[in-house]
This record gives C-alpha cells, structure tokens and sequence, in this order.
C-alpha cells in the first residue's frame, strides 16, 4: 500500500472517526461554556486553549484529508462544508460581540459530516428539497404579491407591520406562523373594515399551499422508503413462480421433442431400463 | 403553415415563453419597487414608464394569442385567467391608496400560468378541493352554528368578540387557528364558568375535522402518485407470467393436436429425421 | 303497496328531501339573522313566524318517519339525532338569553342528516374515533397525572392559572394546543426555576401522543381507502395467472388419462380422423 | 399446580386485574381530591386514609408478584416501572409543598400497566423513538448551536431571552413551539435589524427538521400496520399460484418418466383395462 493509501486507512478507521467526534464535541462544550462570562473568569484561559487547540486539530486533519484523497477531496460535498466551517474559524475575530466569533460554533455542525447516521439523516431532507422546489416557488410568489398588495392598501394604516416591503414580507411570515394575527388584522380592520377578506384568504391560502408542501415531502419520503419488507418478499414470489414457470416450458419443450423424435427419446431412455 | 399556425408556433417556442416569464418578472420587481416613495422619486418616472411597457406587451401578447388560437383560446381556464388579471390592470386607478391600484401586482401572478411546473403545481391543488367539498361543507356548518351559538350566548358578555354574527365568525376562525383562544374563553368565563365547554368543544371538534380534511387530501395526494416504481414492476411481472402460461397452454394444446392425430404430428415431425 | 310503503317512498323521493334540506336552511339563516336585534326589529314578527312554521314542518316530518317506518325508525341512529335536536327545539325557552334559544341552531345540524355526503363524512369521522380509545385515554391520564401535580406544586405560586383541578386542566389544555406557555412558565419559573422541566417535558410528550393519534387516524384512513386501482388490477391479473394456472392442470390431467387409457383417447380422436 | 404456579394463576385472573385497575382509579380519584383544601377538610382523614390502603394494596401486591415470578419479575420491563413508582410513593415527603407529594399521583401512571391496551399503545410510543434517534439528535445540534449563537449575538441586546445558555435553549424551545417569537424577534431586530435572518432561519430549519421527524414516525408506523388485508391476499394468492404450478411441475415429471418407461406406465395403466 501507498503511503497515501495507509493516510487513506488510517483516516478512516473507527479508531481516528471516534477521536474526531470526541474533539467536536469536546469543541462545542468549551464554546457553550464560552458563553458564560463567569466560567471563562475561573477557568483563565483553559477554555480559549481549548478552543485553539480543536482548531489546530481540524486544520491539521483537513490537510491530511486533503493530501490523502488529492483531486477525490473535491468530489465529497461534506468536505466542502468542513473546509467553509473550519475557514471560518481561523478568520479574525475582532470586536467583543463579532459575528464571527459567533459563528466558531458552526464547527458543532461538523459532527454532522463526522456521524455517518447523521449524514444520512441531512442528505435525506436535502433531497426532498428539489421535489418541493415548484411549491415553495408558488409559496414565495403568493408572499411577495401579498406584501406589496398589503404594503400599498395597509401601509399608511398599519406602518408598524406594512410601511415597506420588507415589513411587510416579515408580518406576513408571522401571520403564516399564526402568530398574533388577530392583533395586525384588528389594528387595520379599524379602518378598513372589509381587510378580514385580505388575511383570512392569506391565511387559508398559504396554510394549503404549505399543507401540500408537507404532503409532497411525505409523499416522497413514502416512495423512496416503502420497499417495505413485504413488497420484497411478493417481488421474491413473483420471481420464483416466473422460475418456475419457464422450467415448465423447458420440460414441455423436451417431452415435445422427445416425441418429434422418437429415436432420440429412445436413446435417453435405454440406460434406464 | 398558415400564418395563424406560425405566430402559434412562435407563442409556443421556448424563447417566447422565456422573454414573457422575463417580463413578468421585472414588472413584479418594478410593482415592488413602487411601493417605496423613496425609490419612485429617486427614479423618477422610470418604473412608471416600465409598468405602462410591461402592461402593453401583455395586452399585445394576449391579443396575439386570442388571434392564434381563435376559438380554442377559450377553452383553456388559463386563457381566461391571463384576460381577467390583464383587464384588471387596464381599469384606471385613481386616488392615492386604490385597491385598484394594489390589485395591480396580481400580474405577477400571470408567472403561474407562464411556467408550465407552476401551473403543474396549482392544478394538483385546485384538484384536490373537489374532494375536500363535503369536509369543507361541515367545516362551515359548524362554524355558522357555534357563531350564531356564541352570539346569542356570550354577545352581551363579549361584545369585542361576540357582537353580531360576522364578529363571531371572525373570532371562531381565530379560535380555529388556535391564536389567543384563551384571552377570549377567559372574557367570556368570568361571567359564564361553564363557557370552558363551549371552547373546548368547538376547539376539538374543528381540529378534529380540520384534521380529517388534511387526511383527505393527503389520502387522494398519495392514490395519485403512488403507482411507484416498484408497483410497476410487479405489474410488468405478473404480465410477464400470464403471457408465459398462456405460451404453455399453446404448447401444451400442440402437443395434444399432435397426439389426437399422429399423421399430422409425423408430417411435421419428418423433416427433423 | 301499502299506504305506509307509499309513504315511505314518498319520503325517500328526492324531491322531498330537497324540499326538507330548503327547510333547513332557511331555518338556519333566519336563526342566523334573528342574532341581529337590528333585523328582528325591521322584520317585524316574520323571523319569529318562519322559526315556527319551520319547526312546525320537523315535527310534521317527524311523525311521518315514524309512522312510515314503525319500528326501523329506531333502528338508525341519525333518526334519534333528528328527534333529540326536535325535541330541544320545542322545548319552553324562557329569559332573554336563555341556553335553550342558543341551542335552537343545532337544528342547522339536520343538514348533516339530510345530506347523504355530510351523512358518509360524518360516519366516517365517527368511524374513527374507536381505534382513537387507547390514545385518548392515555391522553387523558396525562393531562390528569399533570393536572394533580400541578396544582400541588405551582397551586400557591401561579394560583391564576393551577388553583385547583378544574384551573389546572384548562391552562394545561391551553399548554396543549401551544397558546400562551411561555406566559404561564415564566410566571412559575420565577419562583421554581426548576419547573421548565415540567413545562417543556409536558408538551413534548402530549405533542408526541396527540401525533400519535393523528397517525392512527390516518393510518386508518389509509388502510380504509387504498383498495387503489392499481392494487385491484394485480388482484384481478393474479386471480386471472390462477385460473389459467389450474386450466393447464386440468389439461395435462386429459392428457395423462389419455396416455393411461389409448382405447378411450382412440375412440375420442377416430371422428377427427 | 405448585404454590407459586397458582399464585400466578390468581395474579393473572382477569378478577385481580379488575380490582388492581379499580384501585388504580380509586386512588387517583383521591389524590386528585386532595388538591382541594376544602375537600380535604371536609371529608376528614378519609382521603388520606384511602391513599394510606392503596399504597398499602400496592406493596402487597408487588410482593406477591415478586415471588410467584421469581427471576422472571426482572425480566418485564413494566415491572421495573411499577416498583419505582411505589417506592417513589414510599419516601417520606415532608413540608407542605414537597415535590415527592406531588409525585404521589405518578401512581395513577400504573393504569398504564394495569391495562393491556394501554400498554400496548405506550409500547407502539417507545418503539417508535428509536427509529426519530438521528433527527432527534439533529434538532438537538441545531438547538446548541443556534442557543451559543444567540447568546453571544442577543445576550446583551435581550438579556430577557438570551442572557445565558439555559435562558437561550428555553426561548429557542418556545420559538420552536411558534409560541410568541416576533415579541422576542423584535426586541433583538431593534438594534440589530438584519435579526430577522436568524430567526426566520431558526423557524424554517427547525419546522423542517420537525416535519421530517414526524415523517419518520408516520413512516414507520405505515410500514408495521400496513400489512393490510389485501395485502394478505395478494400473499395467500401468490402462495397458491405457486403451489399448483409446482404441482404442475410433478405431472409433468410423472408423465415424462411415464415416456421413458412405458413398462411401468403398462403396469400402471392395466389395472384401469
């Protein structure tokens, strides 16, 4: 073997796969413990060495990776999102409350591409994500006509919920999520009496289409995973009795041709008697 | 070709299709636009201009298909859609805040019937409601019977939800999607303590039915799809096995024909010896 | 035919029965409208006199059913549902806002006995409910186990919302349908930190029952409805791979006797010859 | 019948099962009426001295199933359940508020095991979590992350929801449950307005996340109870489809070997002469 070929084996043993879940998750506690002001204080700077030390791990790992697999670390979509992940990491992150510094926990999320088990659960839900591609569309189209239809005939009514477009495309978020509805419609139907048309055809609108939404993702996971054990086991039967089927005609085909040549026939049968 | 026939074969290439899914598009853009005071000034008469041009090139295109297709235009519900959504647009708009005004953004609907996978998309849905009817029937039913119930009961109470009939109404669908239920059973059950029954029997039968009518439309989503892969494959196979005992029945009925008359079976036999 | 049986016919005719679901509906809007004090005044006695003539015509109907059908009568139960909401009906409502005149409006339930669609929907609801027992009772003991706990914990702490049993049951139904927790965790919380354990851990399991019970209920519908009809053709093309299956046996059975007996199988073939 | 043997017998008899769910029930109802202070001094030491004798019926209950079983007490899991729970009911519980008190009414869970239908549906519960382990363990990730997230973002904006880890977790709960986000949306977005992508992002992931968790349960409850009665029969079918084309296959056989040997055949075939 290789000497790529051992990085190869070694990398995916069960034994390195372990100690790299071990230090993600090592890695998220000390972040979450970062959160606190009081632990940091008691733990001085134990927690940022942590911190630092996980980082190097992961660079250090991803090099490997990348000097083990050469072009094939390109053709894994996961070690695109590690790579973004642990890119983002090593960024400077400057000022107290950074974004960046915030982001540092979304190397948690790298125990997803390191589980198989949770790999498989996130490569699930993003393939139902194409089935449902014509339908968030429509849902997105109906969003954007009711934010501007809401935006010019609530505007001037209700500015806290509809002075602009995007406003207006928050509230009718919230009015999808059913949260506090009544309170928007009630502030605007003061003036515009006839505005519960507007939200109730929304809401009954945009339920149905999210409701189909939902049906298209079970419909799809249906499909894909109902090769229930029974469906298999009349696909086996169907098999054997198509089998057993064929072997009848090859046996008729011979007792056939046994008799369109009886000689033949004959000579089979001699060393039987 | 006729002429009609071109301009019909034109209507229905792709870059047609394109160049009015595109027009559609910036003309929601410039209707969203328009929303903002600030945009409109900076601008200046620039998405005013726009929206004129996109509406021209809509009435061009739907006189060019009335013109193409004749008669047959009429009998497609798209057809008819498209004209009502474009008529709407030509209806002159005056006063600040028209709902004539609002209802212009509804052409951005016009992209449903322009993408044949959104059209695809609203047909399954708009199929699905006949078989929702009689759900939906009982649904009112029940609605119109707790709000003629809750006025005549809780209307001196709670004359902010329970005045007349339409307030009761408005509130029951609130109850219904389940938002501040409670604010309003706790207004009624100060003065009423065994309101509780009222709420809680209307919030679960509702639910109830509600449920039953996203199980039906789940039930007719999955009849449609379901002739998954596997399915046909077991059709193929049982076809593939009736055809085979079929071929056994002639083979075997050849075989009796030939021993009913063995001189017919010796002619056809000779040329094998 | 007997004077009951024409009767009977009589009823049964479709004619008759529009004409009663007309009745019922213009009961149902002129109790609708009897909610307006504004209409009752304008209308004069006519809302008053078209509620009489009404109930007149289901008692009327009533007492045919009963006479045309004798003893059936009692034998479907939508006739007991009819003779219960008729009877309330006739039943002396005294007081401005008696109970009693609120529960005239059930008589706009008759729809769902007098429509056979309704009728079928509704069974079909009905129908549901049996395989619903287990999980509603456990539903029910959860509710209940919480409902004592409560009061006793967070009884002396949040006595709005868990002074005793009743209290408890109602906000925990309100926690339920996901209105309003946070409001009534935080009050508890401020005294019991602890108590977001309770809250968090009784909505996870009462959401994982309730959807537990929704699955049964879809599975049973599903399990009612799939006859689809694909699965009716393999039933028919395996039915039909049967048949021709035992026709081949049959053969090859004459075929052997044929064998056994060459005297009999001479004598059927000599008229061929 | 040995002692113990009859002993089960006894513990076994649908009698004792009645009486145990009788006092289950009685016991329930009891505690459930010591939350009233007032029912408490009105009915004297009667309610205490009730619970005092169903606990009492229940540790003698216990025993004696203890030793009819033996080892095999161990080996049902219900067991287990049952003993914690009265040892749980056996620990001193001082002061007037003690969570132990309140723990009493766990006893009412032993119905859960009393009755076999109960059982049976909270077993179906558990052996659905096993197969939801990954999206579980998914949500629970995107709940940590999103929790470090907000509280190093939000924490000195809203110190109300994102003070701390714990703080963050709960409102990140509610957020999930739909319950009140925009008031907690909207504080942050104050001073920070781009809030919005988090939050909605936090929504539509998680609701994601959730539905394809329910979609897991809803699939594995189809595949257990969906060997449907049709589905039988196209089993019991293709069953016998089989069978008679192997028994086909024996005459077949039987009339080769019959060719090959018509001495046998001859001998056969006299009798019938």
């Amino acid at each position: 073997m290789s000497r790529r070929g051992r990085l190869r084996a070694f990398l995916e043993s069960p034994h390195f796969e372990r100690a790299i879940v071990t230090v993600i998750i090592v890695n998220a506690i000390t972040l979450g413990a970062e959160t606190s002001a009081d632990l940091i204080e008691r733990t001085g700077g134990f927690l940022h060495l942590v911190d630092r030390l996980t980082l190097a791990i992961f660079v250090v790992e991803l090099s490997l990776r990348l000097y083990a697999y050469g072009r094939d670390f390109f053709r894994d979509p996961w070690n695109y999102f590690d790579t973004i992940i642990v890119t983002v990491a090593l960024l400077p992150a400057t000022g107290p409350a950074s974004v960046l510094r915030a982001l540092r926990i979304l190397r948690a999320l790298r125990l997803v591409s390191a589980v198989p088990s949770m790999r498989r659960v996130v490569a699930a839900l993003l393939a139902a994500i194409p089935g449902m591609a014509s339908i968030i569309g429509l849902l997105i189209l109906i969003m954007y006509v009711a934010a501007v239809m809401s935006t010019e005939l609530f505007g001037p009514i209700a500015p806290d919920y509809f002075a602009d477009l995007p406003t207006s495309l928050f509230s009718l978020f919230q009015i999808m999520t059913g949260e506090s509805w009544p309170d928007i419609a009630e502030q605007v139907m003061t003036e515009m009496p006839w505005a519960w048309i507007f939200f109730v055809g929304y809401i009954l609108t945009s339920s149905f289409v999210v409701l189909n939404l939902f049906i298209a993702v079970v419909v799809n996971a249906m499909d894909d995973q109902t090769t229930s054990a029974e469906e298999q086991r009349t696909e086996d039967q169907l098999a054997k009795i198509l089998a057993e089927v064929t072997r009848l005609h090859a046996k008729i085909d011979a007792l056939e041709a046994a008799r369109d040549d009886p000689s033949r026939e004959q000579a089979s049968a001699e060393p039987v008697k």
